[in-house]
């Protein structure tokens, strides 16, 4: 496995990102977010897409300028639009203004409309937790999911984030309303392997674990079967409804042209209460408890985030394992930036 | 199959909790809330359960007389102590509450300590919608559900509401976190049914569709496996940290002794963007796009809170069905109040 320092990545991207154009201060956290999803394992939304979001910019989708603009709110409640700006930069500056709502009013609420790809939805729910509040945000997508029972495509595989911030590792679930992504279907595809667990349909209908099968179909399963396709279908409207943004079935069903996105930012300080020590505990009890758990391998019941927490520890001691082509590609970018 | 008139349940639910000592608004709300979920085919939550919840009236686990009282909040975000009182007047109180919060500050977030099982989850979000606003809301169980890959319930099948108003029909998804609920599952036993997809673990560990055999194992599955485990956690943790109540681990895992529940409740009210016309215009033609796709049958696809649309409209018409030995024991209730 070829790995390559954090440091490498975070400063090859930010020259990418100069020499794109981009604002000094907007590269660094634009790559920022991008070396971050790969030091937490999250590969297919850091390094490994991030020569689709350069061919994004290039071909207009992303405007490298544009950042989001009030457009009207009360109290806790604030609708921005993206104005087609960088989806990553977007959602970080939304959950950014629904924790300052938050430490104003207990709740804040950021709906988000026009707006591009949020790459690894994850980065939002650590950044709630980093400062002590709960969060949870969610972002529509192109039509990728077909509703249950049907075999059309007309859901979005929508990822929802909850986040909860606890001192010796924050709670932090990302998923979206597939089974499996389909950032994780081309991990499982690049690495050779069948999924755990059947993950959709192949083209004959038939339940498969093959994730080339299910890529192709654009037939994954939903979690729960219907119930996912009914959470796809509810974090799609609300997201509309608030951002007064596009949903799903008018967004662009390609992925190099995905664009238009709404999204949904809430924080909670539990501060607000008066209570922030008392609520950490409760955190550490909760997971304590889970913890004595044992799996039949004698393996303790993990729990959302940490597998990130350690992969990020061995990450950033040891280099970031790179794909490495893309990583070629990445630093020819950057050598001729 | 034995129908009967809404007017007659609900009357008859009236004369018992009268007789029991409620005071008569409380008694008819509560009584409502029973006879509505019936009406709306939620049976398992609606009268089947109404005797379970008398008995929690005597052992002392429910205080009629109780009703929450405010703790602390500020702005948007409140605590309040449901001090034990009947479980679905306390969630009724909670969820007027945040619309009433989110009306002044576009979104309410109320979080209920001590409280009981607040009986069919989908009245609260019907309530938000009913009032024209997005309803969030959740409760935590006692433990019944084993965390992803392990086989002890330590986590709770936490039921989450989603709600979204439409004036053709609300769109409200009311959904467990294990694959089928218990009450499902005791429906599907008492109609002799298997499940139509796998629901659990036996004694012996492995995938089955027998009702019963899930009840007696309770490893119910969770909704897309480790993802429906991670989601059930989460919803615990924010319960119990806002409410600073109990979370599922502290909860006595025996279905008639289950109190001392958290609870959150969110509403976001669309009007204080200045858009309420727009955001029913949106939830319109969401469903009207879904609605075009069919099943292989030829049917449309459903979306969630259709059905309960349809079967309401035909138990209104029709009678509502009961199973006959919960109604005689209801109506013997009622003689003797």
């Amino acid at each position: 496995m070829h790995r390559v320092p954090y440091r490498d990545i975070f400063d090859s991207l930010v020259r990418i990102l100069l020499n794109a154009g981009f604002e000094e201060q907007r590269a660094r956290l634009c790559a920022k977010l991008f070396a971050d999803a790969s030091r937490d394992g999250v590969y297919s939304h850091g390094l490994n897409r991030f020569p689709l979001f350069v061919s994004t910019i290039r071909n207009g989708i992303v405007d490298i300028h544009a950042a989001p603009t009030l457009v009207s709110g009360a109290g806790s409640l604030e609708r921005w639009d993206g104005n087609s700006g960088p989806g990553n930069l977007n959602a970080y500056s939304s959950m950014e203004r629904a924790i300052a709502l938050a430490r104003r009013n207990g709740v804040g609420c950021v709906a988000l409309a026009n707006t591009n790809h949020w790459m690894r939805g994850g980065s939002y729910g650590w950044q709630a937790a980093d400062a002590g509040v709960a969060g949870i945000c969610w972002t529509n997508t192109l039509p990728n999911l077909p509703p249950w029972g049907a075999s059309t495509p007309r859901l979005g595989n929508n990822p929802l984030v909850l986040a909860v911030p606890r001192p010796n590792g924050h709670v932090v679930l990302d998923m979206a309303m597939s089974q499996f992504s389909y950032g994780a279907l081309a991990s499982y595809r690049a690495r050779g392997e069948l999924l755990p667990v059947a993950g959709g349909f192949d083209a004959a209908g038939e339940l498969t674990r093959v994730p080339e099968a299910i890529e192709e179909s654009m037939r994954p399963l939903p979690i729960g079967y219907w119930k996912g396709s009914g959470l796809a279908l509810m974090l799609d409207l609300i997201a509309g409804m608030l951002s007064g943004g596009r949903t799903t079935h008018q967004i662009e069903a390609k992925p190099e042209r995905e664009t238009g996105l709404s999204q949904v930012f809430v924080a909670i300080d539990p501060s607000a209460l008066g209570q922030r020590a008392i609520a950490a505990g409760i955190a550490e009890q909760v997971i304590r408890n889970l913890q004595s758990v044992l799996r039949p391998e004698g393996e303790a019941v993990q729990y959302p985030g940490q597998r990130v927490s350690r992969i990020r520890a061995e990450n950033l001691a040891k280099g970031i394992p790179v794909e490495p082509s893309v990583w070629q590609q990445v630093e020819e970018m950057a050598d001729n930036a």
